[in-house]
């Protein structure tokens, strides 16, 4: 560890030589922002690492190196050059890049690599290629399995199976836009990212089927592409959209048998209104697990299913809540025993682990306390422990642990103890990948040997700003509106702050479940706009109030049904808080957000109009009842349901409050909060003699791609410009 | 005529006694703007008159006065209450209103009026109901005609009869969006305003069929009303729209003969790419003509058809043009004469009316001079003359003359010779209504003796600005780019205008052909807008360029095939003229206009951008090749034939040197100038890094209706006010 120091003192001292003797320098938004054509140059560099069983090894588009953990010295693997001389493959049939290697099989010297058009085992030692498979060009998912290596995809709505031999078969015909094959339902909500699941062995598959036939469509539109000499007129691109309290999709699960060809569906029952979600396997592949909601959100079972015959075996468990249970992760079995398995719950009141066995019965809950599991990482199967990362030490913190399955025993292994980590085990689970970040440290790699809890240093990123001029990040906390909560804040100053002075200041705000701003990570996760900002001479307040993630259920719901409120009371103690520091011009404080933060952007300018003098609210949801049926509801019930809660939360009826400058902006193709919310708005205000402002970015969905973001951070900073300053 | 006179100075003086004494008052945009709260109390008082045969009526709607057109005098011809009473009608079943009678029979004591379901003939001097037809709920067009009392209307996109028995008849079972029937085609341009044609007799009905299912729509969508609790989800709204170079709808003719029920097409042949107006009937209404216009809109042909057959008769006419010729007048046969008719052509220059028989021999040209006709109001059958208006006299001005067919001896008729008049004609030619504005004269009315040229004041309309602060309009004239055309301005003046001060100036600008912004009514025919602004400080200029209507051929055909162009160095001419007036800082200089004036807006900010520092764009064309075929080729030909001039004139192309702020606003419903232009002039600009601003009126179309023009002058004045004063 102390020679790594060392070596990251050597770096810095590298940068300081470099540096013009100029005055340091300023940001532009090139640098900053994502999309910018500076900004790959500002950010912390990175090492790609990957296991190989326990052998570390390191990854660029040309090399592969083994990694001496404990030393960091590194050694050819292999090259691609090699590869492709050794290979013989023809040009067009090459290796690409070495960048996306994996390497499934501990125990023999095989890369899965890629060309243009194959996925590739090629043996590393021999440079033979050892297997390959044809890619589905235009797939728009696919899921490989390393044991059986067949390839499951979908293309043209259906659903398709490649196997080792390299035959293809259509699993399904009927696949179409009203009825989707093995692609995400539930629109992502409930930890889904996928709709294919395979079981270990690879010799049968779960998929989804969405018949979302009877759901209306939102009439989204798309403008030719300026370039386009073949499109003249603009087209609909209708998308499929279930509002809160309208009709929904229905989902069911089919398993197929990859050498029958038969394919079973799991006989859940009538899916109206149900959730099925975190698809898992049992180790010997013959069991499907999946979570069953009902529509309230309220009640969720892990059902068992016959893989053969679809017929439905046991509920395992079951879990009910007033407000809301909201499962996010598959369960997971021991590696040591097929009989057990890891359930996660918040039913404690916070995301913990609990063992179960396959009869549902309950061995014990393995994690306690008033802080949550973010991850899973893994086994160290030998001495039967789970490494995890956790908020344990501080809840703005992740870091990460071993927890010793029979003794509880939790061990913090991470380098530091601060921060916020991100964890990769090796096979085995005897060494860790330890990337982290700490308010001060931009990037650090460190390599951790999980049994013994040892890190060794092995990255240290120089600091990407050096030679500029950076603003001080502080980071504190608040209490919430009811007097007890501890709120996390984040404050940005002005880059010549001058604490005599007063500046104009502004709150940039999420506030929505799932989510959070002020972490311990390089300058408490700052989003780089705020630095903009403040060399432009704003300060900056950025604060996670209750509903936001990572404090546990009852700090996150307590919004249920009335979304934005609670928000807006603890944001106001952040105003409070700003009133008190003599250098905030609270006569010039403005207010940013996006998505939800929109919502709360508009909810705080249109409720504290003589607070909030400039506003700027992206892809703001107006009203609920036009958000989706899945996290809508969750959140708020539905419209049926809670008429006064809609009603309360609705900005079309604060559209006369309007007393500001406020400028909404949205992406006209935006699937996730439709322009019929922003639209709304402007009627709304239309007809009560307020004016917003207004922009577009046509083409853009719920977020600013590319150097569009550019664009947009210019134009947010220019009305802040325009009107706060 | 004198005695008139005093009754004005008469109304004046309670004017004054009735002012507050207080200061004058300031306006406000609900006084200004039509839509607004006030709007109604501050413009010029009207008289609403009629004629039954030579007979002078006044109507309200509860009163029907005689008016003796010499002295004004006015005497209770009937009542509404009196009709609803002596006619003994139904509760249900009463009059509405008088105020849209008339009076079709010179001959007769009877009024066509209305309940709220039919059409009835009221013998007002026997207070009978003669006759009543049950009208068409939901009918999309309606035409009656008088002599037999037949309707016609479109229900349901299809073509129906009801005669005057009272007996309904669906004369087509395929109409449909994709084929229309029996109302305007070819998007109204050519001067047509319908598609149902009654011969005179009203036994034969001339009507359109329009087979648009191979145009492209162009999506829309529909915003739910926001007090529409069943609606919940935006909706397509579909527009069929043909835009340049692209393939466009097939318009045909039919003939339907009351009596037999048949229908019969004109034989005009393959109707693709050809435009057929200005359909009327001869006397005896046996034979359609029709003008039938190439694509290219460089040659026209008038052709008359046998009515019962819908054979090709004859070509009365044939004009072409290198640029374009543009029919927009049918041909009307002299009424003591059924073998001349009148024809309207601009091939002389000017738009002029001539005098053909119906074997197409030209007899003679009527009207002659280096100014236009702008109406043909009627006929003076007993002596032979025709009652026209036209600019002979200005071409700022419209006048009403009297021209003797025979001699050719035109006389000018109305009262005072100046300002802008529009006439209606009695029965007999004898009698005319001129209803005028001039510079200082919000609305007078005289009743003309046509035949002496006698004028009587019926009405003298008080200055509805009556103790208001009104700034100062200015008229006057400079030279186009060429150094010679005398082009027409209009300056206003900041209200409380000094001299010696500077003041921030807006051009308003629209620019386009068929309009003009500079005449002789009140105020030189100030839009309410610029009084607004002139109350705030600053002096607005408008200037009618080359291109714009009302000056002859050339003076309008000077843009063809680059659309702005001309238009541009005109109105830089118009900055050169501002920059010799002292009290005009030119560093302050905007720009403000709509449709046309949106585009020449644009293309004002792009291509001087260091002349104007702010300009707002509404319903702005981009890019020519976006609008309709049959403006769009008339003007620019096809994107196909004309690739440099439509890639001169795109804004797409400018994008990048936009340097001033510019607003852009748009209606989200806009089935003129699809929003597809202004979403890709956004796309332009965000790619190269430029910045205008954006507003959208949703639900709104071309123009902003009602109330929310005073929204949306509210928004235009504030970007001015913010980035200009």
């Amino acid at each position: 560890m102390k020679k790594n120091r060392r070596h990251a003192l050597a770096w810095l001292m590298v940068a300081l030589i470099a540096l013009p003797l100029s005055a340091q320098q300023q940001f532009t938004l090139e640098d900053l922002n994502f999309g910018g054509k500076n900004y790959r140059n500002m950010i912390a560099k990175n090492r790609s690492l990957t296991w190989w069983g326990d052998q570390l090894l390191r990854l660029s588009a040309d090399t592969c190196w083994k990694v001496n953990p404990v030393n960091g010295k590194e050694k050819v693997l292999f090259t691609r050059d090699a590869i492709n001389k050794g290979t013989g493959l023809a040009d067009d049939e090459q290796v690409t890049s070495l960048s996306y290697a994996s390497f499934p099989y501990p125990d023999k010297p095989v890369a899965v690599l890629y060309n243009h058009n194959e996925r590739m085992l090629v043996n590393f030692k021999t440079r033979k290629v050892e297997w390959r498979q044809e890619r589905s060009v235009g797939a728009v998912a696919e899921e490989w399995n390393k044991n059986s290596r067949a390839m499951a995809f979908v293309m043209d709505d259906n659903l398709c199976i490649t196997d080792a031999a390299g035959n293809t078969r259509q699993v399904t015909s009927d696949g179409s836009r009203d009825l989707v094959y093995g692609q995400s339902v539930h629109r992502n909500e409930f930890g889904i990212e996928g709709g294919l699941f395979w079981n270990p062995q690879g010799d049968r598959l779960a998929f989804y089927r969405m018949d979302q036939s009877m759901v209306t469509d939102y009439p989204l539109i798309t403008v030719p592409e300026l370039d386009d000499s073949l499109q003249v007129i603009a087209t609909p691109a209708p998308e499929k959209y279930p509002m809160a309290g309208q009709t929904s999709h229905l989902v069911t699960v089919g398993v197929l048998g990859v050498a029958t060809g038969d394919t079973v569906y799991l006989k859940a029952g009538d899916p109206t209104d149900r959730y099925f979600s975190n698809i898992s396997w049992n180790p010997a592949g013959d069991i499907v697990y999946m979570m069953e909601g009902n529509r309230d959100q309220n009640v969720v079972d892990l059902v068992a299913y016959d893989a053969v015959t679809g017929n439905r075996m046991a509920t395992l468990y079951h879990e009910a809540h007033p407000k809301y249970v909201e499962p996010q992760h598959p369960i997971t079995f021991l590696p040591w025993d097929k009989e057990k398995f890891l359930l996660w719950s918040e039913k404690d009141g916070y995301n913990h682990l609990y063992l179960y066995d396959t009869s549902g019965r309950l061995v014990k809950q393995l994690t306690h306390g008033n802080w949550v599991v973010m991850d899973l990482l893994g086994f160290d199967t030998d001495r039967q422990a789970i490494i995890i990362s956790a908020n344990a030490d501080s809840p703005i913190q992740q870091n990460l642990y071993r927890v010793d399955v029979a003794t509880g025993q939790m061990t913090r292994i991470d380098e530091g103890g601060r921060g916020w980590h991100s964890g990769r085990l090796s096979t085995s689970g005897a060494w860790l990948i330890d990337n982290y970040q700490e308010p001060d440290v931009p990037r650090n790699i460190a390599i951790v040997d999980t049994r013994n809890n040892r890190q060794y240093r092995y990255f240290t990123a120089p600091d990407p700003w050096q030679g500029y001029t950076v603003p001080e990040y502080r980071c504190g906390t608040i209490k919430a509106a009811d007097d007890s909560t501890d709120l996390y804040y984040r404050l940005v100053l002005p880059t010549d702050f001058d604490p005599a002075k007063k500046y104009p200041t502004v709150v940039y705000v999420y506030g929505g479940p799932h989510a959070h701003n002020v972490d311990a990570r390089w300058h408490y996760a700052s989003r780089s706009w705020e630095t903009y900002m403040a060399q432009r001479g704003y300060v900056l307040f950025i604060l996670d109030n209750r509903g936001s993630e990572n404090r546990g259920r009852d700090f996150e719901q307590a919004t249920f049904r009335h979304l934005g409120q609670v928000e807006m009371q603890d944001q106001m103690r952040g105003v409070d808080f700003l009133r008190t520091l003599s250098y905030v011009d609270t006569t010039r404080l403005g207010v940013h957000g996006w998505s939800f933060g929109g919502f709360m952007t508009i909810s705080l300018m249109t409720n504290y109009p003589d607070v909030f003098k400039v506003g700027v609210a992206g892809g703001p949801v107006i009203d609920w009842k036009w958000y989706e049926v899945m996290y809508g509801e969750r959140y708020m019930d539905t419209p049926q349901t809670n008429p006064e809660g809609y009603a309360q939360t609705s900005l079309l009826n604060k559209a006369a409050d309007l007393k500001g400058r406020l400028q909404i902006i949205i992406g006209l193709n935006d699937p996730t909060v439709v322009p019929q919310h922003a639209y709304s708005f402007l009627k709304a205000c239309i007809a009560a003699g307020t004016q917003p402002d207004f922009y577009v970015y046509p083409g853009q969905g719920h977020n600013m791609m590319g150097h569009q973001s550019v664009h947009l951070h210019e134009r947010i900073t220019r009305y802040f410009d325009d009107y706060l300053k």
